[in-house]
């Protein structure tokens, strides 16, 4: 049984790491961390857990905590990772951080892109970028792993056949993505109160997303050159779920055949990558509270260009499933235990 | 394994049994049967089961299902599985009926609020009605079970404690219930379009609701004696969950202890019903997704009533789960077999 | 033209007076007053006034409001009205308060419920309860109107009339009242983020809710006697609207006809209170941005019950709207000036 | 007094012009044209309207209508308007078709992408594109006004001015639009149930949506030449509203300033286009019920690329609210009048 320990674990993203870990068989929460509710019952910040979890909050401790358990999750604020990583936690324990901390390898872009100081450079190196798809074989091997933003899973897994094969051109590429309010996190803003949210609409963040550099950095490796493109998310009115609608010219003629194979490729063997059946456009609802990304693709022959579509849950595959998964690979465990969650509709 | 056929398995309660069953470890499904998309891949209807469902639907056609399974779940619309069911049958397959048919056991009570001719009247005192905390005993030897309504397993288990123990004046009961839209089915009407249910609230079936005579038929038992009560339902802009406000005049004096223990008494070792603390409100998102109903109540002194509150999700203990927790009790299995659902918040 | 001070104008309350007042032919607003955003554009707070306000927040300063304008609403938190109001301002001009302080006659009501000291009790007497159906004369000649709250305006007009006539027991009356999210303002809570509230449903401040005592003080008046009654508020996934569902014993037998002329009586000649026709449940949609209750009701011949439905917009009519109607007889106008709203559908 | 009559009276934007016109001081409507609720009461289709319009249903005869009113509405299906419009009721009234029947000047275009054989193409030059504050002088001296599409107006008033102006390659253009449900109709499909747009999101008639055309060859005008883009739209789990985020490639390194005093250029003087300060991004909820459309725009320097951004209502500057400016300006009217609708925040 492995014993995990949650850094964070009273955010979205750390209840559900929670969810998901109550009904994996080969994992056990021993350490529900917190900064704001210590020594309150867990169930009683999340009641859905009422009666499943026992446990009350601990402090966020990293060092007590690596003695005790085998792996660490951080759902926590940029920088706090770095802040506290250290060769004697690494040298004792496997560290998944949800954080954006160690996604980046260019620490200036980290730093621009962020307006933090990086506390532990010496550590970007090493840390596998945790999208298993791609790093499936570096994350076996890892330490630290930098588990992918909800964003960035979204689009890359959606483009980045079509990159890999140099079938669109990346320097015309355009993300518009949408994303249910839960990636705002918990925190009490009056811009993601429910009188705010809902009956509307509106883009965020447009030019400046954080979640920008890191697609570019990782499709760039797919393309073997730098990539720069516009990604714009958007609010919309619902809990959970993001939606990809990403935009490219094509490099050549090419039927839906071709693109479709390409796909395969790439996802044919993949179980949480989806490639739906043709004209199907993805829905956020389809994947809700599983670990699936469904993707396709539709050529527009009049511009020459093709839109893919990509659509994920992401507090799951966005968050705490991808984190699972990651999980599962460091330990040699089959690579959906605890994900095969098929998705609620309606 | 259990060979399971659904007959009606389009409708969102039929989804729901899907969806379920994917992870039940002893039970496959065999036929998804629906009357309107014969021939169409069943994950055509519902993509979120892409790749994890191949079938087609199948017509249905419960003779032709019953050589072939061991249970047949009626997700079908009033009057249909009344007169379809014989004793061939009978004699070869259980039956788990999720409509209103059998649930009743005065016949003209069900012809006079349904408005329907009971096709098979012969069968109706042999049907056991399948409220599992409640006739646990009596599912594990029926043929035929009466899987109950999501208002009335909602309004029920809410207020069966203080109804049996004689602690309420059953004739002053009033039910306030309100549900999410999936209750009113997929069937394409003006009144469930999203414009019209969005933003918007009202009462519907008011003094009229066909499950009145359900509950008052279920809580007569309790009590050992007629019971006529007020039920209201309303609609709410919400797909899951059911939360009913129940008020009744208490008989006596009695403090918050005494209460919660004649709640502990009957449901401290129900895994599924959940008595919350003192002065929790249940919300039914703590339950979306799950079996579990959470059940609470206030005691008013200034005007000698109790306030009882419980929520579930329609569809899961409101309809597919707790058919699928009848059909663990029917084949001896462990009953929360498949229904260790982790409610999913937000 | 009349001058208007509206201080707490950057909460819900505020932000609607200030959309109905901007359409209103009679008055102006002169001071937009926040405590929160002294200095900073109107506009910058409530972008939907872009182009449409170009004034400052001023600080919440009554004594410097009162010499510069002909009528100060207070749409504030519980106590600030009661604890800056004197007769120097009375003096100077009309006020109308839209929190509690001055609804409840009895001082030591207020107190127990709102847990407040009552820092101007001597103004309590004069105070006119601005419910403009029932108290329309001392309305008109009010120096300070206490505005109902807007779970209690729904209450009574859904309930008054039958109440009124002695065709109910008001102690046997059971409120069950569902509203939007807009009524528990615009503060930063967890409770009221988009997550927490979307695809949910709650009871709240069950027998405690403070809106009680102000119901059961109008329909004490309406009886000649005390009424002890049950209220139970709900939150709805929803921005406006408030759905009041009423249960009471009937003193008598009564055909559909003898009651709808018993609310035709009172509100036929209302311009805001719309008795609907037979079997018509009120929705909140329909009344959504107006100014209008819809009332209507049901008897229950099997239980000897009615239960009395009403719905409103709970920023309207349940507080600026009746506000400015307010305001309208204070000042000898058309009662209906700016309130000629026509309900948004959908 | 103007006399209306409206064809389509009873689907959303039929009712939508009905809440307009109510409050519009020199326009009565005298027949309420509806195919599918012939005889009934108009409100009781729309139970907003109870005691806001007496009248009944009449049928959708616009030959009748022509001897009896000033101006037709026709809010009809594609291919209705015409397929009975004619020289005779052309002489009598001024037709203003919502429909997308007189909005594109070529009539093979038109019928590629509508797979509709045009019925009256000898209409199409004559009838004048209803983008007010594009074609102002135009529409004035119009019998027959073709309306435009919600997502059209959103998209042209978005990206007019810097196409106009040459400061966009239009070969570039990408436009991801989203849209509340409300834009599918009243309808009764299963696609637009509550449940299956609540909690979802998705792109639907990607390369192929209908308004496409449309926008290109509005566009087209402003640049001189033909224009070919990609238009996407989504579906939005809200009522109203319709938000565009539109790409292209700068021609030019330009500031700020620069880019923004081209859009002041255009719509300074335009009351309902509101260019919002800098780094503001529309919200659909900032422009619901009203008039106006909210657009802004932000430079990417790093990919050479602007965004532009607009948000509108599509029942009322999207449909309804643009029907009444163009029937204002077809009399004479003061372009505002009846369209002063301040937007409703929350």
């Amino acid at each position: 049984m492995i014993r995990v320990g949650i850094i964070g674990a009273t955010g979205y993203a750390g209840a559900e790491l929670v969810r998901i870990l109550l009904a994996h068989k080969e994992a056990e929460i021993v350490w529900y961390g917190s900064r704001s509710y210590i020594d309150q019952k867990y169930a009683s910040i999340y009641q859905n857990f009422f009666q499943l979890v026992d446990a009350k909050c601990m402090e966020d401790n990293m060092e007590a905590l690596a003695e005790q358990v085998d792996v660490i999750f951080t759902a926590t604020p940029q920088g706090f990772c770095a802040s506290i990583i250290n060769e004697d936690i690494l040298s004792k324990v496997k560290v998944i951080d949800l954080s954006a901390d160690f996604r980046i390898k260019d620490v200036k872009i980290y730093e621009e892109w962020y307006k933090i100081e990086h506390k532990s450079p010496q550590y970007i190196d090493e840390a596998v970028y945790g999208l298993c798809e791609i790093n499936r074989e570096d994350v076996k091997k890892a330490r630290l792993v930098a588990n992918p933003g909800c964003y960035t899973t979204c689009s890359i897994l959606t483009c980045y056949p079509l990159v890999k094969e140099g079938l669109i051109d990346p320097d015309t590429l355009i993300i518009d993505a949408k994303s249910g309010t839960s990636g705002a996190g918990r925190g009490a803003k009056i811009d993601n109160l429910f009188c705010e949210v809902n009956e509307n609409m509106k883009a965020y963040g447009v030019a400046s997303h954080r979640h920008t550099p890191e697609i570019e950095e990782q499709l760039g490796y797919a393309c073997g050159k730098q990539v720069l493109l516009n990604f714009t998310p958007h609010l919309v009115p619902m809990n959970r779920g993001i939606l990809v609608t990403a935009y490219a010219n094509l490099t050549k003629d090419v039927s839906y055949e071709e693109v479709k194979a390409v796909y395969d490729k790439y996802y044919q063997n993949e179980k949480f990558v989806r490639v739906l059946e043709k004209d199907i456009c993805p829905q956020t609802k389809w994947v809700e509270g599983s670990n699936y990304v469904d993707v396709n693709f539709k050529i527009d022959p009049r511009t020459h260009r093709v839109i893919m579509m990509g659509a994920l849950d992401n507090l799951v595959k966005g968050a705490a499933g991808q984190a699972v998964q990651n999980m599962n690979l460091l330990f040699g465990l089959k690579e959906s235990e605890g994900l095969e969650l098929v998705p609620m509709f309606p």
